[in-house]
């Protein structure tokens, strides 16, 4: 979850689809974040889970998951990150899931795989959008605030020169004092009817917004870094219950975090050994009843 | 929902909870969201189910739900629009649900009641937060940008007194010519460390933003209602499967939101006519084993 947190929100088109996507692939692992700012969907599968589902979606496959995760990884990457491809995927919405099914070919045979994504924890989507959307508004709050005194002082500047005698030059140079009521309010009944024509809410997700958020959520994580390394007073539990800080779902997260190590060097090292063996023989704990057949690459 | 969707975020402090809160109480039905930035829970609660509540809390209470509602919501209201109260609430958070237990005094007799919010739908919070949010930061980002044009033109202007020989009365009415990326990049090293200070993300929330919520969620409603009267062709199913405007939960909502009819009028005129006799008996379907007693107000 800290991971995908510093992630950004890319717009994804999927077969046609318009979304936001957040995601993380690993060794053999990978964790999705879907939004059409409607809903929030996700799906984490390790191991164990890709190796399950990808044995059930393609009868031969016999292969461990690093045999085949990097190719899955390499088709479905650039769609989930706004970088092309995606016309091999289909998504389909049931029951409020959204699953996008894969056809692609792997070893010179067909290779399906299915993403199940269902939605969201609520504390998951407060930390990956509420909290940094909120933290975004206030920042932008504050610059709208700043930049509207900067522009009194301007004007102080300009009020001087001319009180002085100065004219200008050039007369189309000459601004109109800045209110800052007059210009939000203006500024509002032409701005709002422009929500209406985006027919999708999350192309407002845009460059600048895309920015700030990165450095936010990127502050917020530094910051919490920081914290489990000397805990400050503030958060370390009070004779004053506060209640408040321990509520929700920063447990649920920080749990989170520690049960996905996407990159974890450990596993790396230690499935680079297995790997060969796996991929020559079917596991252990499947035995096949039928005669052995000549092997097909990855399949049986 | 669509009522809801209208109030604004509330700070409340609830014995010492730091929440946003929103909430609409009806007649004889109330729906409350509170969030604390890292989970979001509601409770939407009917006529029926306050009565079952009621009773179990309040055995000897056999009042119809008019008849102690308007108690309950006195009690409550103030304290989840942030004016005041809530010290007879106290919040207890079990397994991811916030609960809040009151009491009060009612005919003379103890009055308890309590609220148990669970974490709200995916879909709950994107139409509560996420896209007022988005909307919200989209706005501001096109604000802070056009003050920035702004400022370079003043700064034109500025410079052409100055190029024609004007000189300030006072040197200190002087400014520093506005660069868009060095203000940015100033800006954002100084107040990212102050959303460390906030112990509170919800405090962010404040006076000007809560402003903005509520021209972004009452535009994005009238243009709903526009929308139903008169179906605009962008909204209309096309030949190409527009899958995007069908996904997510805009249907769970509307269906939502006929369900929750606080203010109907029909409703109020039947209730009253039979109140006066709920008051004064035990409801029919619940007859009392025991010797009738002398009747206390709303008790029995």
């Amino acid at each position: 979850m800290e991971v995908l947190l510093q992630r950004p929100w890319l717009p994804v088109s999927i077969n046609g689809v318009q979304l936001l996507s957040k995601s993380c692939f690993g060794e053999t692992e990978y964790h999705i974040l879907l939004t059409d700012m409607k809903c929030v969907w996700e799906e984490r599968m390790e191991s164990a889970d890709i190796e399950k589902r990808a044995q059930e979606l393609n009868r031969r496959l016999r292969a461990p998951v690093k045999a085949f995760f990097s190719h899955l990884s390499e088709v479905v990457r650039p769609a989930l990150t706004g970088s092309g491809g995606g016309t091999n995927i289909s998504v389909t919405q049931e029951d409020g899931n959204i699953n996008m099914k894969l056809k692609s070919e792997l070893a010179g045979l067909p290779f399906y795989w299915e993403f199940h994504c269902t939605p969201a924890p609520v504390t998951v989507v407060c930390s990956q959008l509420v909290r940094p959307l909120l933290a975004m508004s206030f920042l932008l709050q504050r610059q709208v605030e700043q930049l509207g005194g900067l522009l009194g002082r301007k004007d102080a500047e300009i009020q001087d020169y001319r009180e002085n005698g100065a004219t200008l030059s050039r007369e189309r140079l000459q601004t109109e004092v800045f209110e800052e009521r007059t210009y939000r309010e203006n500024f509002m009944s032409k701005a709002l009817p422009l929500l209406v024509s985006d027919q999708s809410d999350s192309l407002q997700f845009d460059g600048g917004l895309q920015q700030l958020y990165s450095a936010v959520v990127s502050h917020g994580n530094s910051r919490k870094r920081k914290l489990s390394e000397e805990p400050s007073v503030e958060e370390m539990p009070a004779d004053e219950p506060d209640i408040t800080y321990s509520l929700g779902g920063s447990k649920v997260d920080s749990g989170a975090a520690e049960e996905v190590q996407l990159e974890a060097a450990g596993a790396k090292m230690a499935d680079r050994a297995t790997e060969k063996k796996s991929l020559s023989s079917a596991p252990a704990e499947r035995p096949s009843a039928k005669p052995k057949k000549k092997k097909v690459g990855l399949f049986r």
